[in-house]
Parts: structure tokens; sequence; C-alpha cells
């Protein structure tokens, strides 16, 4: 039997690092968005070890984070995933990937594991992979999460800004999330519990977007077109910021097309979810 | 400016009730489904008090749960709640327009809550109007919630089964909340805490579908009519139980029709949220 689950793309705006020797403890802290623009992940289990592997939009790939879920979860598995986001640019693919294989597989193998429990899995091998910190669960949550501490479940506790804003998108290039989160992060992550204290003090979505542009300044990571995009929008009246990790600007309702940008658009949108075939 | 959320209606399946003098801390424990069919909340913030009201289906009501959260917002304001659900009869309509008034608000008036504070001040509402206890954390949380704790944020940890059915419902009527869970509920609640050790053993659907038949039973709870319902779908295959509180069955899949039952048909699916007007 093969089961199938969507999961959110998801967009972090500012983070701090937070390392731990159990994955599941470790993690970030941060804000970020869940977009309708996200991954479809078929699971198919094997009965042979080593039959499986990992499909994502027709290509056979590496994904440690994925493989990590199944081991996990005892049963090797064929993956295909499809999306229509960019890879490695800051739209948590490879975190949709393997927790939409932990739903799947789950539901394919009648398994009996709670919600809790798969997210756990997924987080714990994104971050074994380090691939991501914080996307699986801001995927699992939606909305617009606010990751207010590190880790997954039972820890990890969540909040959320009720707002469901339409969002844009542009994509210039990938940033090496494994390089970025595997480096010297204290000036990040100092700038990221600065930009969360200052969203927990005026929780909406123009504080988000304040908190996100000072972030990704203040962490040095914005490049020379993603400074430029935001300012274009900024220009227009728009609000926009740069993704972490990835060279992408992100902009609410229409402010890159307004701004000249030829950008995708999708909405803030619901949590990961198994859905029918 | 008015908003507009949309809140799904919840089914519990078992419960145990948890008293407290503070409503927020007060709850129940106890698992069910987030439905489709659910309640858009469209809400108007008004200058002068007493200019407020609920609107429910083109009635002019009284929803003291819904009073509550204009009052705790400290914004009066005129509610209007459109639903294809029966009123009083297990979907929690209340706790939705109360969910569905407290995001709304929130987001005309620029109110600057996240969603944790919101549920609160709807829970809160609810609990002290005596018209639920768990219906509004299930409400904001979608799919399949297991109440692990009573109560609203912070309190209140939640997880949930994976599982996303299409589900039938069929009522024969209503039961009064108040009456039930105002009363003698010891033997309600151990019932409850024991369908809830049960579903945490073994968190699946089928699992979930046979502690909710046990727990409507040994409550005391079940009509000649619900009893008869139940195990008319049994007796095709199916698996149905009570919704909690009122004269209804729901069923997995197309249960209900198989059994010659003229039923609603909706799905499991996710939380509470605003959406575009």
């Amino acid at each position: 039997m093969t089961a199938r689950a969507f999961v959110p793309g998801h967009v972090t705006g500012f983070f701090s690092v937070h390392a731990h020797d159990d994955p599941v403890v470790a993690g970030s802290r941060g804000a970020g968005l869940a977009l309708s623009d996200g991954v479809t992940v078929t699971v198919d289990p094997v009965e042979t070890v080593g039959d499986g592997g990992v499909v994502l939009d027709g290509d056979s790939v590496e994904m440690p984070a994925v493989t990590g879920v199944v081991e996990r979860l005892g049963t090797d598995a064929r993956v295909v995933a499809e999306t229509d986001l960019p890879i490695s640019a800051g739209f948590g693919v490879s975190g949709a990937c393997a927790l939409g294989t932990a739903l799947a597989l789950d539901a394919a193998t009648a398994g009996g594991h709670t919600e809790r429990e798969l997210v756990a899995v997924a987080h714990a091998s994104e971050v074994e992979a380090g691939t991501g910190l914080g996307d699986v669960v801001g995927q699992a949550r939606g909305g617009m999460p606010i990751r207010l501490d590190p880790g997954a479940p039972p820890r990890g506790y969540l909040d959320g800004l009720p707002a469901r804003p339409d969002v844009e998108y542009v994509t210039f290039g990938g940033l090496d999330t494994a390089e970025v989160i595997g480096g010297d992060t204290e000036t990040l992550s100092r700038a990221g519990e600065e930009a969360l204290e200052t969203l927990r003090t005026s929780p909406t979505v123009e504080t988000f977007m304040r908190a996100c542009r000072r972030f990704s300044r203040e962490a040095g990571l914005q490049t020379d077109e993603v400074r430029a995009a935001i300012e274009d929008v900024q220009s227009v009246g728009g609000e926009a910021a740069m993704a972490m990790l990835g060279q992408t600007v992100f902009a609410l309702d229409d402010g890159l097309s307004r701004a000249g940008y030829d950008a995708r658009s999708c909405r803030v949108t619901a949590g990961a979810t198994l859905v029918g075939e």
C-alpha cells in the first residue's frame, strides 16, 4: 500500500541556533511562514533493504534527512517527491521530504505513530543530516509559526501569528545550509534572539517583516541581489525580506510583482497532512 | 474593517472533565475529529458597546461564549456566523463561534495577539459559558486531536492521529452540554480516562473508534436511536460512534450511507484559520 502526504514549503525569516547532542532536542528558535507551494511525497514501502531510494522531481537523489526517517521507522521505502519549489533556496524542501516521508510511511505501514512522534522523527533526521534546524516543526504546524523553543515534540513549543497573507517569492540562487549552520553562528544567533524578542513584544506581520530584514543584515547573509530586491519592493511601498537560507526574497501580497520582478505567488497555508491518492 | 475566519466543526469521541476555578486551566482530556463542515464567522467591530450581537444562520441569538470573547478583547462587535452543522448536537458550534470571533476580531482591530493567546481567550469564554471544555483547542489544532492535558495554551498539550478519513454523520437531536458537564461527571470521567489510556497505547483510528463506543456506553449517554445507528453501521462492516454531546452518530468513510442512513458527508480537516473576505 502506498500513501501520500503534502507538506508546505517553509521560509524562515530569522533564527538562532541551539546545538545539542540529541538531535530531537537540538534545533532553532525563530519565525517563518508555511507556504501553499510545497512538496507532495508518495511513499511505497519495500521489503528488501536497498530497494528504496528518493526520487525528487524525476531525478534519483541522495537525501540523508529522508534516509534517516526511513531508518528510524524501520521499513525501507521508495520515496517519490514532487515540488514546484526551488531546491536549496530556503524553502525547506529537505524538511518537507523528511516530514512527508514520516507521515506517509507510517500510514502505508499502519505504523501507529502519533503526529508528534512523526514530527520528532523527521526533525531529528533533518538535524542529523545538517540540512535544517526548524523547518520540520514549522511545516508540521503551518501558518506563520513562531518557534519559541528549539527542538521537536514534546519540546519545541510553538506559537503563531494568526495572519494568512498572500506571499510572492523570487530566487537568485542557493546558500549551503550545512555550511552556515555548521559554522560560527554566534553573531547570527544573537541577531536571531533579538528578532524573536522584538516579535514577541509586538506579534504582528509588520514587526515580523522588519525583524527579518534586520536579522539578515546583522547576520551578514544578504547578497547584493537580495538587498536590491528587498529595497525595490520597499520603494513601491511593499514589504519584503530574505528567506533563510537561500538567495531568496519573499514579499507580502504582490510586492515583488509591483516592483517589476517575475515572482511566484502563493499563500500562507495550513500544516502538513496526509492526502488521498 | 471586517474580518472573517473559518473554524472546523469538532466532534469529541470521549472525554474526562477537569474542573478549575481559572477557566483557562479548566477543560477536558479526550480525543475527537475536526471536520470540514464548520462555521464561517464574520466580525465587524463597532464603537458603541451594545451595538454588537450575534447572528447565527440569520437569527439573532444569545451566545455567551462569543460575548465572553468580545469582552475579553475589549471591543464590541457584530458577529455573523454561518454553518451547515446542526446546533447543540455535538459539533462544537459554540466553540467555533468563540474561536472564529477571537481570530476575526483580532484581525479586524489589528489587536496584535498571537494564535495561542486567541485560543486561550476563546477557550476561557467557552468554559465560563458552560458550553464546552475541549472543542476550542481541538478546533484550533485541526486533524484528529488528542487532548493529553486539559486547558488552553500555554497548557493543554495536544497530540493527534495523522489519519484524515472521510466522515459521515447523522443527528437525531441535541443533548444539553451544560447539564451533562455540570452534573455528576465521575463515572463519565473515569470512562474517559480509560479511553485516553487505551488510545495512547495504540494510537490508531480503529482504536479511537472502539474507545469512543465503549466510552459512550460506559458513560450512559447512548440513546436508543444512537445505539441502533452505531450497530447498523457495524453490521455492514463500518465503524461508527457517538458524538459528545449530542444525539449524533459519526462514521468513517460512507458507513452510515451503506447502512441506509441519510447522512451528511465531510472529511477530517485542518484547524481554524482567517480567510479572505
